[in-house]
């Protein structure tokens, strides 16, 4: 009785591995590599991605804009593999994760951007993020690509059309720490099923 | 191509009722029902479970206990159907929301335990709830309801088989507000899909 539902697959684990970090600098969009993240409950300190709460913007549709409300997208996480998928379907020869303000790349992680939300990722010096899910692709990051780009203005909405789905992950810090370069992760993925 | 990927359910909206408000007091496992949930970026003033962060248990095996983690565990949802099913697995007559710690009761929505994580409940006053995710009955849950019943030691065993997928959900709050009986909700869920 207790088990009838939608059909379930059970919680699963996968190696990684930190390939990139990045933090951001004051208000710029934009990030730069670094050797280490501190991580504390607000995410990065002094990062505009940081904080206990944050402001709406047009990806949150139903509220006005710049609501406060509590802050899921504090670290940006991408992949290599799908950052080449897009460029190559912008038809650019290289889209950096600094470009996109990506905090972290990881790797080892096949279609990353598809990770189901609840997801735990475990870092081997003792920090936790906890992933709300893919990121959707906006101008914003469209316009920051183009930018080094000469005379390609239709960068910015073809990143929009080629990055859904592999723009990467947000997440939150579920335990604070340092995550260093080249660290290794385990992802312990909830068990998932489809509500119908 | 940037469509490829895994088959994708659409995002939808489910229409719901608060159809019973419970808070705690302090220390106390168990709620008291009342007319209004006043919440705040840290769940309910005063509650137990409210807090920006939270100590984990046996819940998260994968942590020493006791060790602080973002609390996305403000608020228990559940379901009048659920527990009904919940209580008649149990054979007992009835299951209360407060014997169970829960903080709402929320009407319309079949199968509330099995929502996808990142569901969003916007409430008709301007609040929003965020679910994390179906909330696993505990052993502790299981004994606040042996309480209520003289000589059945075995319901605190029986809840934790009974209330599997059935004992409703956990969410935090994701924009403030005061939630009052009777008010409508809408749910919107996320797009789905099987990673694998």
């Amino acid at each position: 009785m207790a088990e009838a539902g939608p059909k379930r697959v059970p919680t699963r684990r996968i190696e990684a591995r930190v390939a990139g970090l990045f933090s951001g600098a004051g208000r710029s969009f934009e990030t730069q590599a670094v050797e280490v993240l501190d991580l504390g409950f607000d995410g990065l300190a002094g990062d505009r991605h940081g904080g206990p709460t944050r402001r709406t913007g047009g990806r949150e549709s139903w509220y006005p804009r710049r609501t406060e409300i509590r802050n899921e997208r504090q670290i940006s996480i991408v992949s290599t593999a799908e950052l080449a998928a897009i460029a190559e379907g912008m038809g650019i020869d290289r889209l950096a994760p600094e470009w996109i303000g990506a905090n972290m790349v990881l790797d080892g992680v096949e279609r990353l951007s598809w990770l189901p939300p609840r997801t735990l990722v475990f870092f081997e010096g003792g920090a936790t993020l906890k992933i709300d899910g893919d990121n959707a692709p906006c101008r914003a990051s469209g316009r920051a690509i183009a930018r080094h780009f000469e005379e390609r203005p239709e960068l910015e909405q073809a990143f929009v059309r080629h990055g859904r789905h592999r723009r990467g992950l947000v997440a939150w810090v579920e335990k604070p720490g340092r995550i260093a370069l080249g660290e290794r992760a385990e992802l312990r993925l909830p068990e998932q099923w489809i509500y119908a």
